[in-house]
Parts: structure tokens; sequence; C-alpha cells
């Protein structure tokens, strides 16, 4: 068995992971995870003063560093394993969590003149300030029938880098000022691993990810970013923003961002040297990390939100698909990339307002029939990624009685979760791309049984699982050891690095029911008749949010 | 002060209240409530067997006969008043609560063969087992353009006497052949106290109130009841049920329906030939009790359920009103009904739920905004009595977030019935019929001010509480003194019984206050876009319903 190691870095909305994975099959020897010290602040700054408005995520970017350092050191050491056996660094992230520094890295927050201003922090990807600023950016895209509106289908989402960006120069315009890059987080923690740490980083050095620019800022290989024409239209001061603010070169998700400097290297206990990919999007991870490395394959990966993700040799531009970029996933195919902004999180939502446990929950829920005995929900607690693609979307449950119990609304909301997928996978097969196996991976799978089991009977499909409960990391894992190259690693391609490192489980497979995906048949004709697009349900969550 | 009294008997849905009121001035000098020993009967029968349909909701006749005798006798203990001093008796009831019996008053549940058959035992009004019934009514009732539907709001409920009837017909149909007298549960109860006990009842001397005949069982003083033939298209042995089924006397609530037996006389401890009241529904003796004896006043007795009652000179066939009978409610007026299934008991549900208490929701929903900060909620949860007047719908709540309360569902839910209740005075005005002046009663105003505020705030109008907290029980009293006659009491006229012995509160209006007025115009154009009748909302909850 071979004695050498990738180190997969996986960023998540509430804490790290580090994985050490064994170059040779993938088998994880170590792992640790440490939750972020201040987590996701939405209630009041560390520095304190007023309580933040109810749509804001942000995080602390020192917690990005220290949780690094404690996680890789503890995994070493868990793990048995020496500086010198790890041969790469991959880091996924999520996505468009997003933050202005200095050229020198120094994020902005952390300079004492702004560290009262909350929109100087990293802002998460969950943040959900920027609703009128992308309402703005797909206006005037429309209006001026930007070429690269079709590739996110219609529409840019209110998760994304430009938005937040905008929403700063409205809100905070001396933070948009005195910013001298606006990046990716993952894009951040690379350069801090290869230039840095700050205030030492060089700009010239950052390495940007193709994933989060291609999926999250409107980026392509042909185009790059969208004209200054565009940005000029948004706001005059936006114009020249690719060029002022926005330094580095481009690099794929495996390929080498750089090596890990000195002081880096002791921050993680790691040698300097060690060869570090570009980061990926946690989600987009997940799909090497679940052993998929072909086509018409969608890879789930279930945790807090979803993420549906797709490589395919078609390329088709779809509405409500949140976006395709040639190389996006892996090298070689359009990446598909679609989602759900809740999931686990609604489940905790649930779990929490009715002071349940999930093992209570789902004990009930299982002997519940399909539809929950007619209680129905709608999932967008964290407003609807795709395929509606709008932010001010909300959850709902109907078909409430006097009877109804928590289990039927906890029922009901993994029912409503199951056909938001099923709504995704029709409008891509509607739009000529071919799905044909399900794989899920992520935290959820593994917990809920049930879950999956309502999946495979809402889809009407089998649906497997990825080997390693750990497939995001493990795909970062994976991208490090692309990042080593061949010479190191003897994996003579990105899919036999693949093949070798990861693969689903062969002793348990979801099966649909075929009874049960005929009552569920019923239950999404009705689920569809409350969530269309521009129907009075999604009128009505929209002007509910502009009330008070 | 007069030393003479009368007991008003009220029937609720857990409970009966015995008050001794003064002929006088209406003081209460004792009252008495008790528990049902059998309560509401929705798991098991008390003989045993297996799990009620979820719809059903059955109660214990001798529930009503033993809670009756224990709270008049401590009323009278406790008000040191003799039976020589009670001049009269006065009996509301929960309606359409209705049993089978035999002729002599013996309710089939309590005979052997039948003991465990669920639809010979007394359906509370709240028994939901009719809807297929109800439909088919609606349906015959239309197809053959029947000249009372118009009265009805062209909807017969789903919680009325012939479909309640019909059930049993269709799912126990011995029971329906072996009932010699199907009957609302009030007029069973003054049958008993004027001829029975059972088994000693005699079928003839059975008074029926035209109060609920009128509002549940299509009954008019003109007509009668719906034709034989009518009957008959429904169901061939449906034709003669009036004549076959149906025997007694029709008498008005504050008319004399008879007197005290003997028997009667010991289980109440009262004295033998007390005059007593024809029965009146719960709800309509809320009027007479909040001191209303005048046209145009909104009566709103609000508890589990709510029953929104109005007089007026003014007769308009109004669709969504559930009922307009002449001399309904007081003798001179069209007596208008309106209602909501589910206000106190929605509130419950969500306290229930969510394990929290009415004080620690309301504490925190008083320092909400209007709109709750976004959340709608939709309060049929046990149907949509009016306007809609359908069974089938049921509660929702739109606008969830993640960050989304107890306490923001719980206002939510609290503006929902205010709501329902701004549609119903709507819907009277726009037909026609004048809304001047809103009085509160029943349990709930006093028990909640934020509710109270909440309706000003979305009425727009000023409310007036009733005096008496137990202003339904207090309007049974003052029937029982209309039944005791002038000679007794001194009061002239109903009107002048009325003002002498019930008002409203002189310290206490709840005033609308114009911005959150303005806020609640919004939030019910809002709540109408969802609720309209035929609207996705709708069709959904009814599609919702036919599931598992």
């Amino acid at each position: 068995m071979s004695k050498t190691f990738t180190v997969g870095l996986d960023y998540g909305t509430e804490a790290v992971r580090a994985v050490l994975a064994n170059v040779a099959n993938g088998a994880i020897v170590a792992q640790a995870t440490k939750k972020y010290r201040h987590g996701v602040i939405d209630e009041v700054l560390p520095t304190g003063g007023p309580k933040l408005p109810p749509d804001y995520a942000l995080q602390h970017p020192l917690d990005w560093l220290t949780s690094a350092s404690s996680t890789v050191k503890a995994a070493l050491k868990m793990g048995k394993v020496r500086a010198d056996q790890v041969v790469g660094i991959g880091v996924d992230f999520t996505s468009c969590t997003m933050l202005p520094t200095r050229a020198d890295g120094t994020p902005l927050c952390l300079i004492r003149q702004f560290e009262k201003v909350p929109l100087a922090w990293p802002k998460l990807w969950k943040h959900h300030g920027a609703k009128a600023e992308t309402d703005r950016i797909n206006q005037i895209a429309r209006q001026r029938s930007e070429p690269w509106l079709a590739r996110f289908g219609g529409t840019i989402g209110l998760e994304w880098f430009f938005p937040k960006i905008l929403e700063a120069l409205n809100h905070a315009p001396k933070i948009y000022d005195a910013a001298e890059v606006w990046l990716e987080a993952g894009d951040w923690l690379v350069w801090q691993l290869t230039s840095g740490p700050f205030p030492d980083c060089d700009a010239s050095k950052l390495a940007r990810s193709t994933c989060q620019a291609g999926y999250k800022a409107m980026w392509t290989g042909d185009a790059g970013y969208p004209s200054p024409d565009f940005f000029a239209a948004l706001h005059p001061k936006l114009r020249d923003v690719v060029k002022e603010k926005m330094p580095g070169v481009m690099v794929s998700p495996g390929a080498r961002a750089g090596k890990l400097t000195p002081a880096a290297a002791k921050l993680l206990g790691l040698a300097a040297g060690t060869p570090i990919s570009a980061s990926v999007i946690d989600a987009h991870a997940g799909v090497p990390g679940a052993g998929v490395a072909g086509e018409s394959t969608l890879v789930m990966v279930m945790g807090t939100s979803s993420c549906h993700m797709l490589n395919s040799s078609v390329e088709k531009l779809i509405p409500g698909v949140a976006g395709v970029v040639d190389g996006g996933i892996l090298p070689g195919y359009f990446g598909y990339e679609t989602g759900q902004s809740s999931v686990g999180d609604a489940f905790a939502w649930l779990v929490e307002t009715f002071k349940l446990s999930h093992q209570t929950l789902t004990r009930e829920a299982e002997s519940l029939p399909p539809g929950a005995d007619g209680v129905l929900a709608i999932d967008w607690l964290n407003g609807c990624r795709t395929p509606l693609m709008d932010g001010r979307l909300s959850g709902a449950f109907l078909g409430l009685t006097l009877g109804t119990t928590p289990a039927q609304m906890y029922r009901a909301l993994l029912e409503a979760t199951a056909m938001g997928v099923r709504w995704i996978v029709e409008d891509l097969r509607a739009g000529g791309v071919p799905v044909k196996r399900f794989v899920a991976s992520g935290g959820l799978p593994a917990k809920s049984p049930l879950l999956m089991q309502i999946y495979a009977d809402v889809l009407g499909e089998p649906i497997a699982l990825a080997e390693s409960d750990q497939s995001v990391a493990l795909g970062a894992a994976i991208l490090g050891a692309l990042a080593a190259g061949q010479a190191t690693t003897g994996h003579a391609s990105a899919i036999k690095a693949i093949n070798a490192m990861a693969r689903q489980r062969g002793d348990l497979v979801y099966k649909p029911d075929r009874k049960r995906q005929k009552q569920y048949d019923v239950l999404y004709q009705i689920y569809r008749a409350v969530t269309a697009g521009n129907g009075v349900v999604t009128d009505v969550m929209r002007r509910l949010r502009t009330l008070g």
C-alpha cells in the first residue's frame, strides 16, 4: 500500500474538515473537523454593534486559517502521517462566499477602520442582502441581451459574486473603494497557502478557480468576464471592476495553483513546497469524490443545501439550470450545476422549531404514507436556487389540520426536497440532457435511509451512494493528487485518479417501490401546481417579503 | 334586588357550564362547569373497538345529563339559591351536534346491540365524516334548483344535520333503520327535561328549536323542511325521513318548550314545573348575552371556533353566508350566521405542536409588526365554514424562512383569523347588509388583548366587549327568563329583557390604529389572493385531502 497521501480541506458552512487520503486507493486514514469559532455571523459582528439585518450571513476569515491549522495537524497526528508523506493539497469551499481585501491579502474586516462595517466582512454563500442588486443585474442583462445569460438558465442568482459586489458598492461605498481585491473565499484560502499568509500575499500570484468564476461570476474561458460596458450599465463605478479589483490568473481545479510557502507550511504542519490545487466549489468536489468520472450521472451532494451536478458531452442552455460550464466540474465535459438552497437546513429548522429530534421525527415519519396524510411542504425556506432562481421565495406548509403532527410536517418537508430534485431532472431531460444514473453523497444520505427511499420513490429511479461518507473532502484530496501530478502519484489521467481513489457502495442501492412511485406521481402534480414559477403562490411569497 | 333567578345551561365542546343569573339585572351569582367525562370521542369508543377514522368526533349522551346535574346543584349551593327561586331554564348547545334515539328518548348508542357502532353515537358538530354526503346534497340541490339553497349562501355545510343523517344511512344502514328519532342534541336535552329522562320521553312532546332547524336543517317557517322528492333524490330510503324519523313540534328559542318533570327536577335539584325554553345554538345565545338587542351589530362569539351573528331588518341572500333565518337569532329580525371553523382550536394546535404557552407566544408576538415579518397563515385547519363553506380546505403557512419563529407563526395565525372576519364583513356589506358595530364575546377576547387589537386593526373598526365573560351562558339564562314570561320576570318584551340582563363593557373598546390598519390593508390583499375560492391554493388543498 502506498505511503503517500494528499490533504483535502473541505470548507463547509459551519466547519472545516481535513482528510488525509491515500493516493493509491483514496482510503481516508485520518480526518478532523473544527467548527468555526464565530460560526455563521448573522446576529452581531464579532466587533459588536447593532443587530445585523435578517438577510445577512457573514464569516470570520481568521476562522478559516486557524481551523485549517488545527485540523490538518490533528489529522497528521491521528493518521501517523509525516509531513513529507503529503504530496498534494486540495481545497473546496462554499461558494459564492467572498470578501474584499487589500492587495497584500489582508481582509478589510481585519483593518481597524472597517472592522465595524458589516459589508467589510466575508459574505457567506447564503448571505441574501443583494436582492435589489440581483434584480438590477438581471434586468440590465436582459435589456442588453447579454450573450452569457442563457448559460445560467436566464437568471443570475442572488448568492453570486457580482450581486454581492454591487451590494457593497450601493450600501457601503467606502468598502468598495477600499477593496483592492474582491475574491472568492476558496481563492483567498489558496492564496494564503501559496503566497502568504497575509499581509505577505502577492496579488499577481493569486490563482482564481475557473470553477467558481464559471458558475458564480459569469466567466467563460472564451469570453472572460462580462464586458466593462455591462458593468458600467449597472453602475458607472463598476466599469473596470475586473481590471482594477480582480487581479490574478485563472486556474482550473486539479491544476496547480502554487506551492506551500514556508509560513503557510508551518501553519498547517506540512512541508514547504507541497503542491496545491486551485480551489473548487464544495459540491463540485463531490463529483470526483463520489467516484463519478463519466457523463449522465446526476451526483446529488446533499447537506445543508443540495447541489446536483451532472457531466454531459451535450451542451444545452436550459432555463432553470444554474449554470453550464465547459470543464466546470471535470475536464472534457460540460458541467451542469443545479441545486436547492435549503435541504438539511430546512430539516434542522423544523427539528429546532418543534424541539424534537431527527430520530423521533424519522421514526414517526417512516410509518406515514406517501403524501404525509395530505400535508404538502414547499422547501424554499432559503429561497429557490433552481429551477426558479429566486431568493425571495419562501417555504410553506399546506394541508394543515387540527390533527397535523410534526412528523407529518417533517415527512412532507423530506418529500418536498425530493420533488424539487424531480423538477430539476425533468427540466434537464426536457432540455435534451440525458440523466441516466443517480448517485447521492454528502452528509444527509448516510444519516437518513428514509430520505433516500423517498428520493428513489419520487424520482422513480435507483439511487446509489458514494462509498465515502466524506466524498466532498475526498474529492478535494483527489484534486490535490492531480495537482501533485502523475510523476508523484502514478495516476495517468484525471479519470484514472478518480476511479482509483473513489467509488460507490456495492452493498446498498435504494430502489423505487412502484406503488409508492405512483402515489408520488399524483403528489408531484400537486406540488408543481403550487410551485409554478408565475403562479399565485410564488407571487404571494414575493409580496410577503416586501412587507414590514 | 330581585330574588329570582334563571338557569342558563351552556353546552360547549368539552364541558357544560351552568350559570344562575339574577332576573332583574343579569348578574351571575354563581356558576359551575364540568368537563364531559368522555370529552370528545375521537380515538376509540367508550365501548372499545378499533381506532376511529380521523374525521370522527363523537360524544357520550350521559355526559350531558350527569354534568348538568352536578353543575346546576353546585351553582345553587354556591349561590345560596333555593330551588323555588329559580323561575326558568334556558339551554344552549353546540350545533349541529345530533343523535339517533328510540321514540322513548333512549340514544341508540346506549342499547347493547348498537353500542359498538360508531355512527350510533352522537356526532359532535365538528364530526367531519360526511364529506361525500355533503357533496351529494349540494350537487342534487343545485341540479334541482332547490329554492332554499340561496338562503344558505348556495352551499350546505359539512357539519349540518342531513349530511350527518345521510352518512349514517350510507355507512351504518342498520342504525338509520333503527333510529325512530333523529334530533339535535340541544333538543334531546330539553326533551329529557320536559318529558323524561329517557326511557320515559314522549315523542309528541319533543320541542325542536327553530334556531337549529333553521340554520342546520334547511327548515323555514313558511316551507318547513326540504321536500320528500328532494330527499328521495338523495336516497330512496330518505324520502319520508321527516315524517317518519323527525317527530315533534317547532318552538322558537325563548318560547316555552315545556316544564321540568319531577324526575328531571330531581336530577337538577330544581322544582318540578319550572319553565324551560326551547334550545338555541350556543353561539346564537351570545347575541342576547352580549346585550345586543338591535340590528347591524356583528356579535363575534369567539372560542374554539367563531360564530359571527348579525340581526338586520334587511333580507339579502348572500353567497358565503352560512344562513339567514327569519327570527333565527331574535324575533323580528333576519338573523345572519357566519363563522370560522377553527379559531381558538387553531391557536391551541399551534401551542401544543410547538410545546409552548400562549403567554410566551403572545409576549413575543406582541413585539412583531403587522404581517409577522412576512409569514402568512391560512386559518382553515378545520375547513372553511364561511365564506367558502368547504370542509375539505385546510390550513397553511406561507413565507417561511430558516429564521421563522413560532411567535411569527402564532401572530400570523391570529392575523389570519382576523382577515377571515374581514372577508365575511366585506361580503355582508357588498351584499347590501349594513354592518355598523362590532361586539366581541366568548372565551377568547378576554384572554387575548393582542388578538382583539389585531381584529380592530384588520377590520379598521372599534370593537366593544360583552360585559359578561359568560355571555353565551347568560344568553341561555335570558331565554330562560323569556320562557318564564312577563308575569314572573316583569320584562315586558324580549328587547327589554335583554337590555336589563346584559350589556357591553363601558371601560374598554379596542380602537384601530390607522398606521397598522394601512399595513393590514396590504396584507389582506395578499391573503385574499391565496384564499380565493377557485384559486390554485384551494384547489390544491382539496386535492391533498384525496390522498392516501
